[in-house]
């Protein structure tokens, strides 16, 4: 069965994103900053339209996020818009027309929406009947790949409850950001547990890879 | 000028204690499972008076923080014996008549206290003025060796925060404790800047090595 997995950057305090996120700024205060290992990269740059970049020890956990995804699923946070049914004119994601994401992405809401095609092969399917309903429906549509969870962090802390994580790829960046939102909180009782199977050392970044006990 | 370091084992959460710390269970509920990765080492259990054990990739970390230590500073709540003045026949610690340290220990508290000499070149002093006065006593009692921030979590913030602090070695083990004692909380603001120096791959625990920026 395609493997469901989890590829995120944390703050060395344990954050995902920073305090006071908004529409201006999704990632919050110091949120951005997370990502500065990856940006630089060429395989990053390459993936989305630009020339040049830096190859090192970060490549290979990039390229993994970047290949091998049959399919993506999000939370309604992190897909944004606002929380609340859509308006009539609704939101289509932070991504523009051609999403980076080119495969199936299943927004978890509470609010039914009819799906949504954008160019690159990204179609935004949204599901409303909950975590496991997705996850079935992101593995008929990846056929042989991986299913990535993009996040947000509270709906990565409800598929690590409930035990349905596969993998988990922690990028740990030498940043405190003394606010905002939690990856590894609300994860239930009795705790998921995970076992390391490898750690990179990388420039500005340690990239820790988890798998389920 | 010694180097003040701090060398902490965290669970991916955060935390370097688990919830209710007690006095039969100081380092709370899953608290002692961190240090899964030290016990086994050869380095370790040679300089706790044991044969055999183990050779790895943590033995450099473990000999770091068994070896070169001049001073040790640490918190009243580490040190144990509850909080408040202390009794007729006061606490001498959790480690024994033969501590661990091999060097002086400055352990922070607000109640007076005559120093108290152990067995193999540990002897407590209670340090009442604050953490800059434990600091340069504790430099100067190292000579050219290091000083070891032993902690717990709310010594540490208060040295990081006031940008005290010249290393870290933070011991990321794969491990979710749901509460306890967060280490990296209360920093203060403007947030402490650190780089990442180094990261070490080891069976079942990630080495990180920051330094201040």
């Amino acid at each position: 069965m395609n493997k469901l997995k989890l590829t995120i950057t944390m703050s060395l305090d344990g954050y995902v994103a920073g305090p006071e996120q908004s529409l201006e700024n999704p990632l919050g205060i110091g949120g951005e900053e997370l990502h500065n290992w990856l940006i630089p990269l060429e395989a990053w740059r390459k993936d989305h339209g630009y020339e040049g970049g830096e190859v090192n020890a970060s490549t290979r956990i990039a390229e993994e996020i970047l290949g091998n995804v049959g399919a993506v699923i999000m939370g309604r946070n992190m897909f944004g818009g606002g929380p609340g049914p859509w308006s009539d004119e609704p939101w289509k994601g932070w991504w523009g027309d051609d999403p980076p994401f080119h495969a199936p992405v299943f927004v978890l809401t509470h609010h039914a929406r009819e799906p949504v095609e954008m160019q690159g092969g990204t179609t935004y399917h949204f599901v409303t009947d909950g975590i496991e309903s997705a996850l079935e429906q992101a593995r008929a549509a990846a056929e042989d790949q991986i299913v990535s969870l993009a996040g947000g962090a509270s709906v990565a802390q409800q598929y690590l409850a409930a035990g349905l994580l596969d993998e988990i790829v922690v990028s740990v960046v030498p940043r405190l950001l003394g606010g905002g939102a939690r990856l590894l909180d609300n994860l239930g009782d009795p705790l998921p547990e995970l076992v390391q199977v490898e750690a990179v050392e990388a420039p500005g970044v340690t990239h820790i890879r988890y798998a389920r006990a």
